[in-house]
């Protein structure tokens, strides 16, 4: 951790201990300077990571004041908690926005991905030159649904390093995580059933429901702590609900992490429904801090939860590996697969399999997750620098997400068009809803290194808003 | 070819070109012997060659037969040419049958997929371990859908060297040809419309059907001939048909391969109604003889046929690369995947595309369909010989499949049970449709070495048969 997040963490601990209460105005930062040694930037930074997480608020001439405590702000706005759609028709443009991201020559600010030379690439091939120097024809069988036992086993060992007892059977393949939310919603549903989902939503659940032709009840998410539970339970009340998709740890595209707590409630309002999760968690590995969060899925006694998982995002974006932990769903998942892909492929598998018995994914994570937070930072200063007064930024832990909200009359999907013949690739708001708003919002992949390239993307891009809103 | 093929294929040409006719007897056992300097059993051979495929057939003490012309009977009973299912229920079932056919200590007479070391695994390692020292992390984006250029550039050369123009941008490269096959049914329709498949038609079809809540009519398809175009246009007329989906090549189970003239004649019949062609042909390159035949695909000048290819019966069971030359829905076909499993990984797609630069396919299929041509007929013999009067066993030309029909009293269900106990695997009828109309038939898988395993397994089950039928 940099010095600055080591102070905002220490008052974020003293605000939730009650130190400090809402209202209550912070030391000044001449003040902290003085007391702590720290440079006036460092302390700046931090308050400033303070605001932006909604712990404090500033006030021009006066300095910072706590914010109403873990009270923040529904985000959609409060006259429509629940969005419903009948349809939802977003894949052309979504699929427009992916194959231009596909340009090697843009700095892809846009990405889902972290910075590809992040990957642990050599050791991975050399598990796949092992693993093609031994391949048997007959190896095909072995790596069929649920898939290689090695692989589900060295799975079940990382969920039992945190606590979870998931059995290796309950475990299944899947081509990517995709895959596995894909299979999850479809064993959940039929045409015609409402599903609930995030506002704003990773757009693989958007198109997933339109491709199943279901209808969803989109429930407003905070930046910070997640889906809003009293919306959600209102949604549970008033819809036939079969099923909630969420990302309980740092949300796409907003960054954000559920506590623990609002883990608890989210399972027993579920409960109380019969209504499974499917919880996608393919950044759960990009925590921010020393400990990982615990999913849902750790509180699940039921078998409700479906936890998918994946090493895309963490280790190799192309060998198309992810799971799902299913729960009561694993053999209805299992099927649906045998159905649609047969299975993943089989090098694949044995690679990975090969690649996690090497116990050398755990030191790569670390290493990774230091090296996303420290790019992050980076990117989030450089942001608040040239961006100033133009847009709103929403910082949270973990991941390499930055949630960007311009004033509502502008429209990102506008920007996005521009900032491509630019050669910068953004995430518009319009890409993570059913509806129009988010039009004013983006998300930037802040995991690309810190050069010139990247400098230049961040100043084009501040002077394409600035020509934007005025 | 063998000599007693050459001789079938004189004896077929000659039927065809009218040397002989309907009714007429061929020149005896005996005759042919003297005449051809041929073995008795040679002779034999072609015979019952010509019988097993409906051209001649044999009357007792008399000799043989030529069979009506081309006018082999319907499959299905006359009474039902269609068997409309509202919904299709088998799922279960298959599951657990290839689940079962799963264990390596099994004689895998019940598999799809041909005799694992006929596969080119050495090459194909060597290709993969190319691919593994040079991988990038980059290199993901470049094998997103489409899927990687010049492993589509490399196919479009295969469809060239036949003499169809397929532009690699209408090529999508898929997670085998079961996504590409589920891809394609899912562009071209809705929940609830009508698809016409074959009846027996690869379960696949039925799977597919039941996932997308598709409702389906079952055309009587012809162990030589394939599918009824009578009872399809019977079908086109009747019911408000979306889409149709066949197997040209080598039909599963059956093994049958449509006649050029009857393709021709499928094209039409469909274009005439606006109904899309979604063609199987994942055993395409496993033809008989020496010229390979052209799929549909190649009659169609309004991209109204989807063609499905694999290298999954080919070359490797477990890499899952498979492909669609999609036609019209090339866009459409990329968008559901991009949804539903983003893409096929990138180092199997590299690996490919590395070996077919190599140029040594069209040898490994060359001795493939030599081998598996030999194989057949020599279990085909050894099942003429074991179940003598218990079952009738249909020959086709190509691929590895037999297909075996016990008297209509008889159950392979029960046979597939018994047989799973004794360690072999069957597929029985009831996999192959929704319906009971075949319970009575199972599908061999011919493509392994004939030794004292097989031929011992072939034992048993001739024993096990003739304790289920007395």
């Amino acid at each position: 951790m940099t010095r600055y997040e080591q102070l905002a963490q220490q008052l974020r601990e003293q605000i939730r201990t009650g130190v400090w209460q809402e209202g209550d105005k912070l030391p000044s930062l001449r003040e902290t300077v003085r007391r702590s040694g720290l440079s006036l930037m460092t302390v700046l930074s931090a308050y400033q990571l303070l605001e932006s997480q909604g712990w404090v608020r500033s006030r021009p001439q006066s300095g910072y004041f706590v914010a109403p405590t873990r009270e923040v702000t529904r985000y959609a706005s409060p006259q429509q908690p629940l969005q419903p759609a009948e349809t939802v028709d977003i894949n052309a443009f979504i699929f427009s926005v992916l194959q231009a991201g596909n340009n090697p020559d843009c700095v892809a600010l846009g990405s889902a991905f972290p910075d590809p030379s992040l990957f642990s690439q050599h050791q991975l091939s050399r598990s796949l030159i092992r693993v093609a120097r031994q391949l048997l024809p007959q190896s095909a069988g072995a790596t069929l649904p649920p898939g290689c036992a090695d692989l589900r086993r060295s799975i079940a060992q990382r969920y039992a390093a945190r606590g979870l007892e998931i059995s290796p059977s309950e475990i299944v393949i899947t081509s990517g995580a995709l895959e596995a939310l894909n299979l999850s919603l479809q064993s959940l549903t039929r045409p015609g059933d409402w599903v609930v989902i995030e506002s704003p939503a990773f757009y693989g659940a958007l198109q997933a429901i339109e491709r199943l032709h279901l209808k969803a009840v989109a429930v407003a998410t905070d930046p910070q702590l997640g889906m809003d539970l009293d919306a959600l339970a209102q949604a549970l009340q008033q819809y036939p609900i079969k099923a909630c998709w969420l990302m309980s740890h740092c949300q796409n595209p907003l960054g954000g992490s559920m506590p623990a707590e609002h883990k608890q409630r989210l399972l027993t309002l579920l409960a109380e429904h019969g209504v499974s999760l499917i919880e996608d968690d393919v950044y759960g590995e990009l925590y921010a801090g020393l400990d990982p969060p615990l999913p849902v899925k750790a509180w699940d006694t039921e078998g409700r939860v479906l936890h998918c998982g994946s090493f895309s995002k963490t280790l190799a974006a192309g060998f198309r590996i992810g799971w799902v932990a299913a729960g009561q769903q694993a053999e209805a998942i299992q099927r649906l697969q045998l159905m649609s892909t047969l299975s993943t492929s089989a090098p694949m598998q044995l690679a990975l399999a090969d690649y996690l018995s090497s116990h050398r994914y755990d030191k790569h994570l670390h290493t990774l997750r230091r090296t996303l937070e420290q790019r992050k930072h980076i990117f989030y200063r450089a942001i608040k620098r040239e961006f100033s007064d133009l847009v709103r930024v929403h910082y949270a832990e973990g991941s390499y997400f930055l949630w960007l909200e311009m004033p509502e009359h502008c429209c990102a999907t506008q920007l996005y068009w521009r900032a491509l013949k630019a050669g910068i690739t953004i995430a518009p708001g319009r890409m993570f809803a059913a509806g129009e708003q988010y039009r004013h919002c983006f998300r930037l992949n802040a995991s690309l290194p810190w050069n010139a390239r990247s400098e230049a993307a961040i100043r084009q891009l501040a002077a394409l808003i600035n020509e934007h809103i005025h």
